[in-house]
């Protein structure tokens, strides 16, 4: 069976690059910089799934992408994570967190309602992590 | 500066193994199996600022770990994460999700208190997985 985007998924993130190995997408949500990697293996839901190799590149490539969002928002702690209770297939998190956003100290999953960016804003947002991340220019 | 567990995790955790990379800690929280995986590095926040050999190895060693919580509980979803806003200390959270949790389909990071385990109960769980879980048995 062939990868596809989860329905959900597609609906709550807009894409930021689409590479062999992965839906990069950025959730429609700008309380948050928010950065999703769905890794394009169909029907799995958990990353002990992954084959091997796939496993090491995605946490080498990951790495890197954690790095550079931290870096371009200058954020005060990254939040990683794979959780899978709503949307089951498998996808890795990546939340820049500062000291004065709204669900700060806890976790931003499941807190409040998203709040979607506005037209221009989120063209301007795709552009700027479309230039920075590394991840997004993967073949 | 040598690694030294940060005392929150110290007081929120047991120990179930101390191996030369890792401390392996049990969440004392009856309400989810939950185990915490703290590299032995001093004064790092994030994942991304391990070294990359580091990185591969904890990228390995979390994904058997992973796999064999799921199978020993028989969770319905693992939900792994690097949060780090209440504790900056690294630490990675593999936490056994259920339908029927009390969390259920949330995050567990900040849902309501702890329950600690009964002192018989909780030397039975550690037994149980220092017996099961491969890492622990790591050199």
């Amino acid at each position: 069976m062939a990868f596809q985007l989860d329905p959900v998924l597609a609906n709550d993130t807009v894409a930021l690059a689409d590479t062999n190995d992965y839906a990069i997408r950025l959730a429609n949500d700008k309380r948050f910089p928010w950065v999703i990697v769905v890794p394009k293996v169909a029907s799995i839901t958990e990353l002990y799934q992954l084959d091997a190799n796939l496993q090491l590149k995605i946490a080498r490539d990951t790495s890197l992408l954690g790095r550079e969002l931290m870096e371009l928002f200058e954020g005060d702690s990254l939040n990683t994570g794979a959780l899978g209770n709503v949307v089951r297939q498998l996808h890795l998190h990546h939340v820049v967190r500062f000291q004065n956003d709204a669900a700060w100290p806890g976790p931003v999953w499941g807190f409040g309602k998203s709040v979607p960016y506005p037209p221009g804003e989120l063209e301007q947002r795709v552009d700027l992590l479309q230039l920075s991340l590394t991840i997004a220019t993967l073949p």
